[in-house]
């Protein structure tokens, strides 16, 4: 094995905002990239989004920023406009690398392919055709959110967690590493475009979801937190917490009968229905019955006296916790994902790294503050003298350190 | 530019199940991977999840394999065993790769990388520590749930969408494509464990939920529709639909303000208030009084009003559909997304191909049938011969054709 980083020798230029295009430049840093985030001066408009620090810092902006490097450039002025095209030509072998959900004409891939003729560009924008889309709008259009939610409710439910954004993100990273390999064995670079809307109705056809409706012409029922399919649901338990329980095998469903004592009652309702709950199809049919079965044992037990019994059972379980939980039960401090950084504008925080462990990894490096490489990028890149660089900010062609 | 696919040459062995560990192997095959699905003869339990097609075929299963070859091996057998390491060792400069979430030893890094020194190895598990999980345990252990759906719900509302599966499933395709670059340049193969629970507790702390615990000691309100710190919300139109309306920035508020004649009212609003809603706290902070002002527009109008009014501004909006509508209105039939593929044990069916929109990739292909590719493989790799294979066959080491 080896301590070199994964992804060492890569550079990336990231012009972006909000959540997809920059949660993929920092999945590749988080692997060892040299991932550059150039900024109009004064940041974008993610730059404030909440949650925000008592400083009045985006949580959000440096936790998607995290192990960056970040340079600003007044990209109203035609030579801001070149220096991103000089980074660009001076990024090196592995560099030549453009992420953005930008739209400017010059910042899409026909102005920078002149630049460099390897160029490997990747545009996320919200439907392929250029329209605008967001998170939430595709969403809306996708289909999820009216079968979320607890049964018998009217109207949609949106989810909290932004997931095609991060679905679009880690597509991104995929993006950038497949054409990156094939440049290296034919030498050609990419134009990618990558569309928020597509990323959602392809994670919906390959999940079934389109052929379902497709092929059977009904959608899924909302069954509120049941699962489609199974046998999984939550539970209350007698101190007020609930537990999410899940039963996908056979064996699975064994150990949930025998530890709640239900055996010989399950047994005997599968004969009544003429069902076979070793079969999924006959667990999700009869879910209602089996887990009002089910109900008492949890609302008898608190959740302390619930996790004693399921532990060392095959059942699939779990605490419903909040963030705030995690955070004051030691559940974040225990984990090796997460690692105290000194965040600028924030402070100590335990902030994660990469979840793919591997060697050559490091724990999260913090976000910088916006523009603080300026000097040190121009400089290693393009080899500029201080004096050049004090002259640029002064005229205000690159951001004021 | 150039026609190869990005991923010409790449192999990769996937004996997987369910959706995390077959998305990550589908992504690889749809830019150009040839990607092996290895099941034990039978198949695992993910064969028959629902939804199922009429004929009893998964269209979960046939959605997340498309594109693969599907070899089956009698993993109960040393010799059948021997086989899948025989196709490692026979896989190629681009192969010596493999994908799993399976958790028998002789699966597991020490033991595979015996058969090939450089030897790439991605293990999905449920925690870091080898407990088990799944994406619902996962999300309940999180934080999501407990602060998504209506405002006042009391209880945990779960994701339909399986999204710390998805986000999985891509996190080990980048593992995998910057693990090969590595090896690429060092020669070294990797041993790399993603786990289940790290992705979602990285996401969360990626997007600020987890620093916000720690630095404010709050967690987020539940808010329905609403998005946090941003204006955003679902509105009813007068024909019962319903669409989401969302204005990030100043200008798409403004807009909203124009388009529904209440740029007055709301001015005259900010002034009574003390607010500026061109900022985006302000907004949110004000979100029940501005969006109870905007309600009534919605109301008075069906949503082909709506749509006609709002075409040509800034807001960002979108009906919402069910998948059904997807299927009947002719979004899928026209988007460039999606071909028809005929579909064995499904017939013909739109299905997706990446959202990657690069050259040298194609339309989707469909998923094999379990074994369908035990004679291409085993010839094409090792060499085996008609009768070879038909004697493996009868003697229950492969699978029948």
């Amino acid at each position: 094995m080896n301590a070199s980083a994964p992804l060492d020798g890569l550079t990336v230029l990231e012009i972006s905002s909000f959540v997809a295009a920059p949660l993929g430049g920092l999945t590749l840093a988080q692997l060892g990239a040299d991932v550059i985030r150039i900024d109009p001066v004064g940041g974008r408009a993610d730059l404030g989004r909440w949650p925000l620090a008592p400083s009045g810092t985006s949580l959000y902006w440096t936790g998607l920023n995290k192990g960056k490097r970040s340079v600003t450039l007044n990209f109203g002025d035609a030579e801001g406009r070149r220096l991103l095209g000089g980074l660009l030509a001076a990024s090196g072998p592995g560099g030549g690398i453009v992420l953005t959900n930008a739209r400017q004409d010059w910042l899409a891939y026909p102005a920078l392919a002149r630049i460099r003729a390897d160029l490997i560009h990747l545009r996320i924008q919200g439907h392929r055709d250029g329209r605008a889309a967001v998170d939430y709008t595709v969403n809306a259009a996708t289909g999820f959110p009216l079968i979320t939610g607890p049964e018998g409710l009217e109207g949609p439910v949106n989810h909290v967690l932004p997931a095609w954004d991060v679905t679009c993100g880690l597509y991104a990273a995929i993006g950038l590493l497949a054409a990156e390999r094939r440049r290296q064995r034919t030498g050609a670079g990419s134009a990618i475009t990558l569309a928020l809307a597509d990323v959602a109705l392809a994670v919906a056809g390959h999940l079934g979801f389109l052929a379902q409706a497709q092929v059977t012409g009904t959608d899924r029922p909302r069954i509120g937190n049941h699962l489609y399919g199974g046998l999984a649901r939550d539970f209350r338990t007698a101190d007020g917490e609930r537990v999410m329980v899940v039963a996908l095998t056979r064996r699975h469903f064994a150990d949930l009968a025998a530890v709640t004592g239900l055996a010989g009652t399950l047994a005997g309702l599968e004969q009544l229905l003429g069902a076979d709950f070793g079969e999924e199809g006959d667990r999700y049919r009869h879910r209602k019955v089996i887990t009002a079965l089910l109900e008492p044992w949890f609302a008898d037990r608190t959740a302390a006296a619930v996790e004693r019994d399921l532990t060392g059972t095959s059942v699939l379980w779990s605490r419903y916790r909040r963030f705030t939980d995690l955070a004051a039960d030691g559940t974040l401090a225990a984990s090796p994902l997460l690692h105290q950084i000194t965040q600028p504008g924030v402070g100590p925080l335990l902030a994660p790294g990469s979840p793919l462990a591997m060697d050559g990894t490091a724990g999260p490096d913090p976000a910088p503050e916006l523009g603080a490489d300026n000097a040190a990028v121009l400089t290693g890149l393009l080899g500029l003298s201080a004096a050049d660089i004090r002259a640029l900010a002064d005229r205000g062609i690159i951001g004021g350190s």
